[in-house]
């Protein structure tokens, strides 16, 4: 079973107590993508400039993801610059430029529109409803954002969550869409508006799953060597959504074990720059340290 | 095995969103060593005012604390007024009465002297360290604190960690005591002041454990009902320092097994005011809230 993915591929510079680097290939699809590429073929979908770094796109594809779909327009490619201090909780936006993102409309081959998996990660949600308008009859969409949407779309944000099985957010953003402080609140008011699964992100405290009939939490694997946080979220979200496509199921097992694979490959992630570290990662270091993470929870 | 409960038993006014209750059985000796009966028989060691309601001192008793060094001195008893608002995340102090409290000369018996499992929960690190000067040869000692005393009396209590072998913080003193803002950063800190086991309570997101070989997060149980969020880390640590006295084990396994015993009587804890629902509470829920707990967490 494939994948599709849509959202941001980037041109990242980050600062971290760790050290800088300067445009760095990053975006909400390509951490999800790069993530999700250990357990599912991936059909990446987004748009970079005519400045995108050629050595970019080859090691995308050498990464095994599909690119049919990511478009080369004229432009610059979408950039973001940001800084972590201190204990890295939270990113600093230091610069945004949309550049090609401004004006992009995903188009998708005919094999991809009748694909059944589709992550939509953090991009305008008008273009994430575009997407989806394509896609023949999805089986699971998944969908993340950011405040950014959630204050200046709500209206097309609140529409698309109608269409969607999972909603993925962090706790900020859950708290801002919801209005409620509370996480297990603000996951019963997420579930109003259409999601039938919540999964909200809380970074170094790890997830709360929500579901009428389903509700837990799962810790962050704990991280002893922290150099970047950037992509921890959106490659949680890769390694969440690669398994279930993967398995094609979707029970408490299978979610549980999609949570603790996301986790294991964002404690990975952020061991690295950008995506210095997941790139060399190999699935027998993830079943390493996902044996020893089931193994502390394991009572 | 018996354990030894230091630290206070109160007169609680507290406000929630779900009501107010005036003078209530409170405490951190109190709640405490109600979620650590379950487990072991335990040594009460606190002081009460004249003002103490006898029908408290019967309930504690019925409970099956054994009571031989609680003492009833000339005075008021110690008294906390507090207020939770919103998401009941923190407590605002509206007002304390230290009472009685403030000349408490803890003393033993000579049984108690021997006894080798002693919990130190929050009172003045003086008064802690020579309960702990009393007893002949501890097997285990826990100490919890508090801001007030990280502040105003960091020197003794810096003494006293070099003594203890497991410290119970939660996620502000952790990070007040330490200095450190990333708990994981914390951790390692408080590990190098002494105690050779750390476990940091951060309320709904559950608990970390920092040991030199051993480093690991447990979530939270999902609390649907919360009515009263007072005295929930003392239950947790109450369960958790029951267990371990129980078992007379400190391995992994034990150590994990105290923490989910902890996490599931905190979450029956906060289901209502004080100790009203821990007063009610029987080891049969306690077992089927473990096995559900267990259950979520078993990838």
């Amino acid at each position: 079973m494939s994948l599709v993915v849509l959202g941001t591929v980037a041109l990242d510079t980050v600062k971290t107590p760790r050290g800088k680097r300067r445009n760095m290939l990053g975006g909400s699809a390509a951490h999800l993508a790069m993530a999700a590429r250990f357990f599912t073929p991936v059909n990446l979908v987004a748009v970079v400039g005519k400045d995108f770094p050629l050595s970019h796109i080859d090691f995308l594809r050498r990464k095994g993801l599909i690119l049919t779909s990511l478009k080369k327009e004229s432009g610059r490619t979408f950039r973001w610059e940001g800084e972590y201090k201190g204990d890295m909780n939270a990113a600093l936006t230091l610069n945004t430029e949309l550049g090609v993102l401004s004006a992009f409309h995903p188009e998708l081959s005919d094999e991809e529109k009748r694909m059944k998996y589709i992550f939509l990660a953090n991009l305008d949600p008008d273009i994430q409803s575009r997407l989806l308008d394509s896609i023949h009859s999805p089986k699971l969409v998944a969908l993340d954002s950011m405040n950014y949407w959630i204050r200046h779309k709500r209206r097309p944000l609140l529409g698309l969550l109608k269409r969607v099985d999972i909603f993925v957010a962090n706790d900020a953003e859950a708290r801002e869409l919801s209005g409620k402080h509370s996480l297990l609140d603000a996951a019963r008011k997420l579930r109003r508006f259409g999601p039938k699964m919540i999964l909200i992100k809380k970074g170094e405290h790890g997830v709360l799953f929500y579901a009428d009939n389903l509700c837990f939490s799962l810790p962050a694997y704990p991280v002893t060597k922290l150099v970047d946080p950037t992509g921890a979220g959106d490659s949680f979200a890769g390694g969440f959504i690669g398994y279930l496509t993967k398995v094609k199921t979707i029970n408490k097992q299978a979610i549980k074990k999609a949570i603790a694979y996301g986790t294991v490959i964002a404690s990975f992630n952020v061991e690295g720059f950008g995506l210095e570290r997941t790139a060399e990662l190999t699935f027998k270091e993830i079943g390493a340290r996902l044996k020893s993470y089931r193994r502390n929870l394991s009572l």
